[in-house]
């Protein structure tokens, strides 16, 4: 008998018609004889409401009563999936975050789960039951109600998955499973059916927003394989695993584009050590995220750099402020910003054993007339900051290339 | 430094503006230095949209997870009311029923309290918070969500009271208090200051729906003095307390006309021993719930009685089903229904100690022109029922007889 562990977000529960389909979805592996743990994400909307409510009273609401109030969106949910299976004539119970034994540590809105002591789980499968618990929480050891976070609820799922030593562990979304590119910018694009943990989490980084980053990295920590499908249909989805010999045979998994990058450029930076620390420190201290970073030395009697770095749209103004403050103070000559810019990425296992993959992209961009204004590589990806403008243009060239071939 | 329990009902709690008058009243008692523990409903509406969602999935949802689904209700006004007294600078924290140590039985949605074990409470307390606990809910000692039924969060906060040994309980709802009469039937009725425990049950009983019966009973049992008082000024409301001996001075708390009884007439039951017994018992396994009982037995070679009872207008349909069944079974010549009857009510403990009561409200009845047509009478209450035409009109004289002289 397998025990597996399946995941809905908000949108495949937005309505108690849509949680019926869950529940039938769910009373179909139930009756193959395998006990099921369902983890539940609140209806889609109901957070949304829910802040709403608490900033009518203050703009900055406690973190500590912002945990109290959100955990509500799931508890429902779970009430109303064990509901509606029940409906069905299966056995069902639902647990909160707190009563499934998922611990976390204290820092409220974005706790991190620590340790997992599934007894009561355990208890109620043995019993017969589906056990539905709710995503996106925990307690402290103290005893007090966490949240964990965006994408929270995925990573109930594969903590459980592995707590639970769970045969299978799905993560139903409104996606069928990661594709080899973003199929609305490259009609083309395929499913793919198995992936590498490094391949997903450079996916995950380059754009591609199917799970965040923590949760994928522990999968990884845990080694849990889970399966990313659709609650729309029945297709199989994507297996994320860890990386296999048969994986390095395709050299490029996927192609993504980041739209939602822009581009600082420090013109005449003294070069002077400890000079570009002092630049990424401040950012770091404002909670500035960047992301590529590219420096060239000009000689001369009094060296200086350019230096350019890429951060996430939204954080520019706040980027640009702390870069204008420490302009003035060690004397930067100029300092331009972009936002006009993609960064299209190439990931795949198979480029540790492959080499010429960065030489061909290159020629590729090349012969469709796109300018590369940054480039950064690690072991599995290859980065480009190109025009926005030509960013869907050159995905489809690069899809062509490698993966349609 | 004395400790307030303070509970607010669900139109007091019934968006954030309201939510932001409740803390600032809550504000007011906090900086007069003392210790305060507020209890909370679920905001009006909530309660009512989730039991509406969860019958969109089936008519009988299973009551382990109704618990679970409603208690968010209550959940969702802790974390706000918390919110709302940080954003005065007030100092809060909120608790659900089961960290604030409410332990029930595990009869869903209808628990009752086994014990109340407030050690988080006092600890927050003593760390100088206000403490907001959700009403109507606690945990089994297994850790399962449990719901205390209708009127349960008036029962937290009194149960509360009790455990913390509080030196003030406050009930705030929409009304000023407990007065002498329905003020919408006698316009000159007048808030009552004390009233003994007895007294307000049997107002209860009498259809004075100010609060639960079972709220009352506990904090009788407790011996916790409360004030029933508006969340909407600063009235001072009605003290319900033990009976004290000033209190028998007056005969007669108050006046109540309860219109939503029926009658039911039983002509010629067969005057046989155990009778009665197997006609109350067949009502009794039905979950009708008889208040007033009367019978005559009319002497002859063939002795039967007539039988009177009333009941509950909803029940009405349910009692003559019954009734109907075993009039063929026993041989019962007639049963007649009337549904336009009224209970008049007078209640005061001060009737102990006073006689011709009785006596002086059926001679103003009579002055009025109303027929009586059942009597029932208790050692602190005397109801009649009349023809509920003449309701309003009886009671006005009643209350001008007894309580405006």
């Amino acid at each position: 008998m397998a025990i597996i562990v399946q995941k809905y977000g908000g949108t495949s529960v937005g309505n108690t018609e849509r949680i019926r389909n869950v529940a039938r979805r769910v009373a179909r592996y139930r009756e193959q004889g395998d006990q099921v743990v369902v983890v539940v994400s609140a209806m889609s909307g109901v957070t949304d409401t829910l802040i709403k409510l608490a900033k009518e009273i203050t703009a900055l609401p406690d973190e500590r009563e912002m945990d109290m109030l959100l955990a509500t969106g799931e508890q429902q949910t779970i009430a109303l999936t064990a509901i509606a299976l029940q409906s069905l004539g299966i056995q069902a119970a639902s647990l909160t975050g707190a009563q499934a034994g998922i611990v976390t540590d204290g820092v409220h809105t974005k706790a991190k789960i620590q340790n997992i002591a599934p007894h009561e789980v355990h208890r109620l499968l043995d019993a017969g039951n589906v056990v539905i618990v709710a995503g996106f929480q925990g307690q402290t050891e103290e005893g007090q109600i966490t949240t964990l976070g965006r994408g929270g609820s995925d990573l109930t799922a594969i903590a459980l998955a592995a707590a639970l030593k769970a045969d299978l562990c799905q993560i139903y979304t409104d996606v069928d499973g990661v594709y080899t590119a973003d199929p609305r910018i490259v009609p083309s694009a395929k499913k793919i059916s198995e992936i590498a943990y490094d391949e997903m989490l450079e996916m995950a980084g380059a754009g591609s927003k199917v799970m965040q980053l923590r949760s994928v990295e522990f999968a990884k920590k845990f080694n849990v394989v889970f399966e990313v499908r659709s609650s729309l249909n029945d297709n199989p989805g994507t297996l994320v695993k860890e990386e296999t010999r048969s994986m390095e045979g395709v050299v490029v998994r996927g192609v993504s584009l980041d739209k939602n990058q822009a581009k600082v450029t420090l013109f005449g930076v003294p070069d002077r050590p400890g000079m570009a620390a002092r630049i990424f420190k401040a950012l770091a201290n404002s909670a500035v995220n960047v992301d590529m970073i590219i420096q060239n030395v000009h000689a001369g009697s009094q060296p200086t750099s350019d230096l350019s770095f890429t951060v996430d749209k939204p954080d520019l103004l706040k980027a640009r402020k702390v870069i204008d403050a420490l302009a003035q103070e060690v004397g930067i000559r100029e300092v331009v910003a972009d936002e006009n810019i993609g960064k299209l990425s190439i990931v795949g296992v198979g480029m540790k054993s492959h080499s010429g993959v960065a030489a061909k992209m290159f020629e590729v961009l090349a012969e469709e007339g796109v300018n590369i204004d940054m480039i950064s590589t690690s072991e599995i990806k290859i980065s480009v900051v190109i025009e926005l403008s030509k960013g869907e243009i050159a995905t489809r060239a690069i899809h062509r290339a490698f993966l349609e071939c």
